[in-house]
């Protein structure tokens, strides 16, 4: 393996579902995980950073989405024969250093992190086993607000984007209602951790399966269009028929909402808890213009292991931009309350709430949807290689635009001049500057400016009118040179 | 393990070699960061992010740092039971990148990356398993321009960072003149691949060891301090001297050790190749004002695998900042032409050098150093939650200070104002805002000015006089709150 002589060739490929980002991919991701750091920040969550890899009996494995059972961790044994994984997402290391530090934060705390997460599971269109995500958490509070805030953070990081209300919706509901719905049918029937489950991932698939795939979810179970077979709950009618009405409540109107809901739950312990922490949240988001971007939603169910009461998802909707695409639609996010996590590491209960951005699925929606976030800006100037002898010259007017804020680079392999052009075009160069022998000769350089050139290429066809106009090539003074760069690019943006 | 309900409380910490990064230490290595890529970028190289973790054959096991012979990777099976390692470093996935998309990428090819690497060893002081690097490479050019543009980069990255010339120095060689050395040594011994490994060695220890530790490495070997015993290269006084002699260069200033480098080693092709790169580039930089912080130095060796021309380290230098310390010394980093990396993947040889900041080392450094980088910054204002009633209007405060650009929270736990009034201290808020309903009547916030507070508190000593100031606690019409706020912040900055 360490044989740089051996003369086998390797076959360079990365490994499924894992992938490389280039310059444009990354200055997107950069731009959204900068903006929403800032919303976070003005909140007054203070950033951390935990290592990629813990060890794996204190991260567990609670993996938050439900509808993966067969989910895993990357896991393996360093030289002390610990088993070691790399972190699935930012909640469990979170528990695991407030566990450990717990004296020295100051309480509530506020934390943001952004990183890589890594699943070992079966990547899929859009579905990577590395991606980035983006949390916010509040730790120590058992106080309504910090659900709200973090509700209120979800907006605010929409809006950051520039997405307008009509793009993105907050869809909220409590772990407290879907307990409650548990508990009445479970006077019917026998409700083990198994069937739990069944019944929670049939709730969480209406948006997908609508009413009538539910229902037989519920019942003896549901064949899909690829003909796989999903083991139904094999409730009662009268349970079936409970759980569908749960799920019609209206979900338009959040007063509306509390009401309906009242009058399934409200003879449950747990549903009367539900509804007053839905009317607290309701009544400080209607006073604070967080009105119908935030919906209450029975369908919301979140992960399936640690959620304890209020639950939310953000999803972003656009229309197609053009006649050929369907809208593009997806969830990019949620969270919730999650009291019994840390727990783990305690033996207090402290309340904990939190809200995750899939960083990278977000960007990959806004990107589908040809959301421009931020203006597409140019590449470097290029200075040509012409003469040697002069490398220092080129260079020092590289520095001279550098220090007046301009990208710019000096060609540096050993092409001639064709090649050099070709590589100003490929790396989206707005100007190329020209000094050989005749230039130093009479103190002055040549210009092309190549975003006048794509523009008058594409509107005059005559090759030679092309090459003549001088908006394209002129000559500069040497000592002007910087101040004529300046006005160029102004003048383009 | 996924029984969240087991009433066994896990022990939290982390593996040794790993750390979490709280808000300060991440605010300093952001910065860095910030400001490095910005110079990369200035110069035309484009970001680039390679995955975690890749094929471990991909990227085999050049691990730079010469003086960890037992360094390792991190390696684990996926489900397909391929062998996966954790990157080691930036450049292994920048050659298996390359040689996945040669024909796509523009070429010269100048990328950056940012991104931890992870060394399954063992961890020391100041050494971790997880650490970041920030490198720059070019690719597809063998000409010396691109080693020169990388030792000019190396400059500017210190200087943006605000470092002074007599803070930093470019320590420069070429592996060539080691080829050299060990060239004219052959006439009079047998040099094996494991005794070049040990002569090597020695030559890199040489600022650690000094001229007599050398001596005593390439003889019978040498004892350290705490007893280890490294066995020497056991070669002749005549190959000894010849080593010491080359060593002993001028390396203050470039001409000279041109010059005696050449009396030493211009009989032999690779020396003379070696001199005439070395020359090309002093040329380059003495006309840029790159002059006494690039130094030509024969120590210089560098990673063994696979430098094969131009090798440069960055290093820092700190006067101690109080008599009780030792000046701050250290390598951030370094790098050099490594023509022979990318042919694992392919056939024909590409021209490759770069050059890797080890970001976390640096901010260290910078740390020891007390070095300042940007001025420190205040925390969020905080809004006291005082009754539950009000908490729209709290949050409706908050909002307006954060259109501002300030800063601003809501206590979101539940204790009282002396509780709260630690929350604000702890989290280093500037400014305490509060509203009662005394307040709400009378259409007015109580303002408590922290920063000043802290002021008075160490200049005057009766607390009486501290509570009367009406500097730093006053009423403002609730109107004019945000305009006050602002105003006090710009004026205590």
């Amino acid at each position: 393996m360490s044989n740089s002589s051996s003369k086998d060739i390797i076959k360079p490929g990365l490994p499924r579902g894992l992938r490389d980002l280039n310059n444009l991919e990354l200055k997107l991701l950069k731009n959204i995980i900068s903006k929403i750091s800032k919303v976070y920040e003005s909140y007054g969550f203070e950033e951390l950073s935990t290592p990629a890899f813990e060890f794996s009996d204190a991260l567990g494995k609670f993996l938050p989405d439900q509808d993966r059972p067969n989910a895993g961790v990357f896991s393996f044994q360093d030289d002390d024969e610990k088993w070691l994984s790399l972190r699935y997402d930012l909640t469990a290391p979170l528990a695991r250093y407030v566990g450990e530090n717990y004296d020295k934060i100051t309480k509530p705390y506020k934390r943001f992190q952004v990183g890589s997460v890594w699943r070992n599971e079966k990547p899929g269109p859009g579905r990577f086993r590395e991606f980035l995500q983006l949390d916010a958490d509040i730790v120590g509070s058992d106080n309504y607000l910090a659900d709200s805030e973090l509700i209120m953070l979800a907006c605010d990081c929409m809006r950051t984007l520039g997405l307008d209300k009509n793009n993105y919706s907050i869809r909220v509901s409590n772990r407290k209602l879907l307990d409650s719905i548990l508990e009445l049918i479970a006077n019917n029937e026998q409700i083990d951790d198994a069937r739990r489950l069944i019944i929670l991932r049939a709730i969480d698939k209406l948006d997908r399966v609508g009413v009538s795939g539910v229902e037989r979810l519920l019942s003896n179970g549901r064949k899909d269009e690829s003909g796989d077979f999903t083991k139904g709950a094999e409730l009662s009618k009268a349970s079936i028929s409970k759980i569908l009405d749960f799920l019609s409540i209206d979900n338009e109107d959040r007063k509306k909402f509390i009401s309906q809901a009242g009058s399934i739950v409200n003879k449950t312990v747990a549903g009367q808890e539900a509804l007053k922490e839905l009317s607290e949240i309701d009544l400080l988001l209607a006073k604070l213009d967080y009105k119908e971007e935030v919906l209450f939603d029975s369908s919301i169910v979140r992960g399936l292991e640690y959620y304890t009461g209020t639950i939310f998802e953000a999803n972003l909707q656009f229309d197609s931009s053009n006649d050929n695409k369907f809208p593009v639609i997806g969830s990019i996010g949620g969270g919730g309350r999650y009291d019994r996590l840390i727990s783990r590491f305690r033996k207090d209960q402290i309340g904990a709430t939190g809200f995750s951005i899939g960083v990278s699925r977000l960007a990959t929606i806004l990107q589908m949807a040809e959301f421009q976030l931020g203006e597409p800006s140019n590449g470097p100037v290029l200075i040509l290689k012409m003469d040697t002898e002069f490398d220092y010259s080129y260079y020092q007017i590289a520095k001279e635009l550098r220090d007046e804020g301009i990208l710019a680079e000096v060609y540096v392999g050993s092409s001639g001049m064709k090649a050099q052009m070709k590589y100003a075009d490929k790396k989206n160069s707005p100007v190329v500057i020209i000094e050989g022998t005749d230039e130093r000769e009479k103190g002055i350089v040549t210009i092309k400016n190549l975003i006048k050139g794509k523009e008058i290429s594409t509107s005059i066809d005559s090759r030679e009118s092309w090459i003549k106009n001088s908006d394209i090539q002129f000559e500069v003074d040497r000592d002007k040179l910087v101040s004529k760069i300046s006005k160029l690019l102004n003048s383009s943006n």
